[in-house]
């Protein structure tokens, strides 16, 4: 059976750019740009060109890019040509191949906001697509505040359609604009629209994700007949986001009846780099990627129940509705009071340690991981600490040193300019093949700027370890997170530690107490204790 | 016309659980509890008795609740009856009105997970229910993986369901246990249930958010005759989560077809508590809440697109598909524009400041606000924070007392009984009406346990204000919350101090810095500071 193409549209660089506090650098558009075409979407929006600085300097270092690079506007105001249109012109002027035109649909929006009759509008679609057509570009209509219009007024909501599509638009794309409309709904519309006004073939959707059916929303559509979808990756966009295409391709490639009828420009062997691309978007924004997204999350293949988890070892389709490997994401069977047996020995042989079922170690590391986490401590993500733990229980952890006692002063007061300012120094004593070595640091980094007392801590601790100094001179603390949580009837500090070394290793570790500084200086032990363990040092 | 009810399952205290990374203490659980039963759900599912020990404490001081409290657990194993089953009698022994049973109706899981034949399954769903019932509980019977059991093997899938209906179950509810099933897929399976296996109005859906869908496939299931819908707050759960309840009820309330057609237990004015229940939820679990979330997240009623924000000034439901009002959030229209200038007054008006519409310090506060969010202050929740602002711009806030410089030492060494332990110390020194007093103070409780470098601060100054003293001598403080922004090596620490007075008022202030005991410091300042405003002190 020939399988009918989807065409795949993306916004992140514009309407993703309306994402509150998200605002793009033009080198940051050609990375995301590049990264799109890599994935083999079939459009790439790239921004609105003469509406903000950025947005035309991308238009002039625009890619070279397999799919059709997109500039967007919007259509001619009333009273004056297309050509004389100096908005039009400036979109028209960034010379992409193609061009994607926002109108207006619905009624009360002509009325109220633009403030003209229905008719100028309707000449305002036509002129602007004619002019598109004549400059031999490609065309696109986005019907906006379609789903709105159409149940308002829905004689005149097909008409503006119709318009477009008769002025020669390639696509005529139903947005519903203020995210209002649910699949069930959008699915209707659809089917009447295809029926009535616009061939399925011309036709595309334009969700928002207010009632967080965005998605669905967009897969209704599919069925009723659609055959363009617009969205972003990783749901950028105004308010609650756009049409997920990170969620969105996934599902037409893997998922039935998509799977089966349709293709996109996206192949199984694009679709591995989903998850990598997910997050280097996250990155770019500077952003902690959200565990739980579908797909491509770190969350997303994470078995935490025990009975979940011990089904997975035996068979991971117990518990997975795709494989991870799919979507370049992975399985994580993560450490937790739920957690059974089989379960830990699995995270055991990922550490690299295989233990027997019948070893009785199993069920103190379990005993000790379960007072742990009612204390605060929490293993799941830091596997770092629950390695060394496990390590501990089974005798394999070596005592590499001693740390005899620390001392962290923080001190704020003006300085000879009569400002306030702060520094923080700590001492650690450690033990080191017998050799008491003392170390000091202070908080204050290159710039001359105070970073903190735990940066003061984590650098006396790392100043001097002997001869295991060559194997922690490459770590850095990446991350540093802290709550506070109920532990027995105290209030505590837990700190997560991210680490990261020169192999690109990455390692979060845990510490847990009522004073902030232990917590953390726990976590930076255990930092140093695992990168200690895994390059292989020696007591 | 009647409309038809619709129940409403909270599953977040055992499902929401199963969130990587999310651990309720007891004291948290009955939190949550008490606001899902202030909205209205009709279950509140509070765990599993007998599986770990955080849920078993929670059913042993289980609050009373209009909602029914329902304990979870797994039917009967095979080769015991039901009564000798000892996980199913800690279940029934948590003494709920209600419990639900999770069991198999996928062929492949009985055979290969369980390891027993599809008669025996059978038996136990039948037995497990049976004895439920004849114990006086409201039986619910959770149909594990009941959507890919079906497209395996329907026969015996409907056969399971309709076991439980007939040994007494009050509701079949329908998991769709790996979130892999499109809501499509969903309304067709539903439909076909409802036609030959379970009426409507005895029949759950239970979904997973996998593929994006979860709250759309809920949809689908209502419209194809479901009536009870199970799901979280904040979609919390295993993997990418469960159904959105803080989605979907807004949704059930506000839209149609649905708002016509069926009643909840949850009214307009509980919903109005919707926003607040979903960041009281956050808090607990010291997340920043997410701005993109539907209906409830800071962004989902924020106008970044120029043409957007102007258009809403004129009328809101241009580019609005609710009133934020509704569900107790609140429109962001960016804040350098006059709809930003208006929302500034109101908020000075709260707090008791009265400011004209032309004064020039309304510009000075934005900037600033501003200027210091962008820094990684947090003016939403830390009010009393932004007051003081506010008043320093405005010229109306006496300089109490000036803080010349402080210092606080951490130290950590073996003691006398050679175990290691830690002591903080704090000296401040301020000046009160031309006087400077020094102060210090330790970390050690009344139970000589170390309470950290915070602790020791807040003693030492709140120690001696000379003729303050007694305004704040009522002080507590009640809560510290610990963020990490902006993430990476950049990282600042934002401060959030709840505070508490012998009148019953409590207020939020916020400090921010590199370093975490200055961020506290000037937390703690400011809460000083915000009380001897309210308690009229003069300079």
């Amino acid at each position: 059976m020939t399988r009918e193409r989807l065409s795949l549209y993306d916004t992140t660089l514009r309407d993703g750019q309306q994402t509150q506090g998200v605002q793009f650098s033009t080198a940051e558009k050609l990375k995301i740009a590049a990264a799109l075409d890599s994935l083999g979407v079939d459009y790439i929006e790239g921004g609105w060109p003469g509406a903000n600085p950025t947005d035309s300097a991308f238009f002039e270092e625009v890619p070279h890019t397999r799919a059709t690079m997109t500039a967007f506007g919007m259509t001619k105001r009333a009273g004056r040509s297309a050509a004389n249109d100096e908005v039009l012109s400036g979109v028209l002027n960034a010379g992409t191949p193609a061009v994607c035109l926002v109108g207006k649909t619905h009624d009360f929006h002509v009325t109220r906001a633009l403030g003209i009759t229905l008719e100028e509008n309707l000449d305002n679609i036509g002129a602007s697509i004619a002019h598109l057509v004549a400059q031999r570009r490609e065309a696109l209509f986005d019907a906006e505040h379609f789903f709105d219009g159409y149940k308002a007024n829905r004689t005149y909501a097909l008409d503006c359609l119709r318009t477009a599509l008769e002025a020669g638009a390639r696509w005529v794309v139903l947005c519903d604009t203020n995210g209002g409309t649910l699949p069930q709904e959008i699915g209707e519309i659809v089917t009447d629209v295809v029926a009535n006004a616009v061939p399925g073939a011309r036709l595309g959707i334009h969700t928002h994700n207010d009632t967080e059916t965005a998605v669905a929303g967009s897969l209704a559509a599919v069925l009723a007949g659609a055959r363009q979808i617009q969205g972003t990756l990783n749901g950028l966009g105004e308010r609650c986001g756009n049409a997920n295409l990170t969620t969105l391709i996934p599902t037409l490639l893997l998922k039935e009846p998509y799977a089966s009828r349709f293709e996109t420009g996206v192949d199984r062997e694009a679709l591995e780099g989903l998850t990598r691309i997910s997050r280097m978007l996250d990155d770019v924004l500077n952003r902690v990627p959200q565990k739980q997204v579908a797909y491509v999350g770190a969350s997303a293949f994470a078995h935490k129940a025990g009975l979940h988890a011990s089904a997975i070892l035996k068979d991971p389709t117990t518990y997975e509705h795709i494989d991870p490997a799919l979507v370049g994401n992975r399985r994580v069977v993560p450490m937790s009071n739920q957690a059974g047996q089989s379960n830990l020995r699995k995270r055991l042989a990922e550490a690299g340690l295989e233990v027997a079922p019948t070893d009785p170690a199993l069920a103190r590391i379990l005993d000790k991981v379960k007072a742990r986490e009612s204390e605060g401590y929490s293993y799941d993500t830091a596997q770092a600490s629950f390695e060394i733990l496990a390590r501990e229980e089974l005798g394999l952890l070596p005592e590499f040193f001693e740390v005899k006692r620390y001392r962290v002063t923080v001190e704020r007061r003006k300085n000879k300019y009569n400002r306030m300012v702060s520094l923080s120094e700590a001492v650690v004593v450690v033990k080191v093949d017998g050799e008491k070595k003392l170390s000091v640091s202070e908080s204050m980094d290159e710039d001359g700027n105070d970073r903190g007392p735990v940066n003061a801590l984590s650098k006396a601790l790392a100043k001097d370890l002997g001869r295991y100094q060559a194997a922690i001179d490459d770590m850095r603390l990446v991350d540093f997170k802290v709550r506070i949580t109920q532990g027995g009837t105290e209030a505590v500090t837990r700190v997560i530690i991210d680490s990261e070394d020169g192999q690109g290793r990455r390692w979060a570790t845990v510490g847990v107490s009522a004073n902030i500084v232990d917590a953390s200086f726990e976590a930076l032990l255990d930092a140093v204790r695992w990168k200690l363990v895994r390059d292989g040092a020696t007591a």
